[in-house]
């Protein structure tokens, strides 16, 4: 892949309507160019999460116009779900694929918050790579309150306003949160066991958070349809710390209790090079590069 | 690669002389649209390993081309090298990659064969998936005697006679062996051992023809200037046995032993797919397919 591809995974405060979900594919899918990988409704959750591929040309029209169709067919005043959100369209990530880079994709989050709010009437906020302040990199730091906590908490404190627009938030759409971040890989082990305290205690073993692996998030969660019990992990930089070398560390922190990886599941979607580095890490591949895979070399 | 690509890998007689070698890639080069992956030349063996990639339109007027330039230089009556061989192009395999077929490459084999006797005048054996007859499915097969016993064996008995051509060798460029076959993996695990008995007994336990795993060959071979011991491998069909299992398996027969490995290694190129294998297999991926490859889905 030489060329320039943007992933962008928009978080939208629906998943119950399929009407509704079916428009907001809709919108996406009217601007050429742009890719629909994945579409994840949960119910409980009333969310809904997009992934799209396009070219920069493509992907910030294709952007505003969900924004706006979000705009349109909710009003979060009748939201109601287990998962967090500031607005209809609440986040808005601009992720580098093949070539593109990250500061390219903060300047396309930037253009893209720009028209939202002069375009759609939608004050926004930047997290991530894209944030303007500190306090404002982390996502959790920005929606804490969510829409009804921050709806009142801008009247009166400015620090809390969004970066563009405002101050006061849109009635029914709340705030649009875009942002630039490296591709995140979201992983789960699920280990031959039901204690659900050692998934926890390897969870705490490997996150960053606690001492662990740099950019690795993780928690350890019961699966009870299954009768077994998980690491959930998100790489939030797998060049930094691969998923093989996390893979490796919950055999050995699992098999020094005893207990055996009954497999392990991706969520969405991966880049080809963290599957070519698990490959030549695991098989203790000397000198690998992507140049040896035929099909690199024949694209390039 | 939704494209048809095929892979080719001329095996010429010559690994010493540079601008010979440097002429027969540019004959390669002359024809638009031929890719040179690699290029090995052996000097003990005194022979050159070209792997090209083309599409079937081109890919047959490079060997031809090929061919000519072979014949034109090199004269076998004065080639000497540890590897047999029995042409000035000795073999020449044609591959599939993406959604080529081995079907396909019989059919451009047999189509190259015809020309580089026509149109060069050298006779043509065919071996492997294009071979004409049973016994000649072997290269081995097909080579033994070399160019010295097979030029004197044709003359008195039939059925050493080339299946295009002849009933002569030509006098000087012998015959070209031509052929179309799954990709080869040519895959090494070096153990941090210097027991060759033990590379040459886990050989033994993994290869086909001794009862281990289906195309799989394998041979014990010592690394002295390493100081340790390599189990050289070579999977004929890596659908068939993936590189993942056999490396699995070598882990464990050498752990028996209380031996560890100390890397693998890649001799020349590669598929995707094999690559994807293993990393899913390796890491217990349950429900993986290639479609879980961003790439794959942005260029699909």
């Amino acid at each position: 892949m030489n060329d320039t591809w943007i992933e962008c995974v928009p978080n939208i405060s629906e998943g119950r309507d399929l009407s509704r979900i079916d428009a907001f594919e809709q919108a996406l899918s009217s601007v050429p160019g742009t890719v629909l990988l994945d579409r994840t409704s949960d119910v409980d959750h009333n969310r809904t999460v997009m992934t799209f591929v396009a070219h920069p040309g493509s992907v910030i029209e294709a952007a505003v116009r969900l924004a706006a169709k979000a705009a349109e067919v909710i009003d979060l005043n009748h939201h109601h779900g287990v998962h967090p959100r500031l607005g209809a369209l609440d986040i808005l990530p601009f992720v580098p694929l093949g070539n593109a880079t990250v500061d390219q994709c903060v300047a396309l989050a930037h253009e893209a918050g720009a028209r939202i709010w002069n375009e759609v009437g939608i004050p926004v906020y930047f997290y991530d790579a894209a944030a303007l302040r500190n306090d404002r990199v982390r996502l959790e730091n920005v929606r804490r309150g969510q829409f009804e906590g921050l709806r009142a908490a801008v009247v009166g404190d400015e620090s809390k306003r969004p970066d563009l627009g405002g101050p006061s938030l849109h009635p029914t759409a709340g705030a649009v949160i875009v942002g630039a971040r490296k591709i995140l890989i979201a992983y789960n082990i699920n280990l031959k066991s039901t204690d659900l305290g050692l998934a926890k205690s390897i969870a705490r073993r490997i996150r960053a958070s606690s001492g662990g692996f740099p950019s690795v998030k993780a928690l350890g969660v019961p699966l009870q349809s299954r009768g077994l019990v998980q690491v959930a992990i998100n790489f939030t930089d797998f060049e930094q710390t691969p998923v093989h070398v996390v893979y490796s560390e919950v055999c050995r922190l699992a098999a020094e209790r005893g207990i055996e990886i009954e497999e392990s599941e991706l969520i969405g979607l991966m880049p080809r090079t963290a599957l070519e580095a698990a490959a030549a890490g695991l098989l203790k591949l000397s000198h690998f590069d992507s140049r040896r895979v035929i099909e690199n070399r024949v694209e390039a």
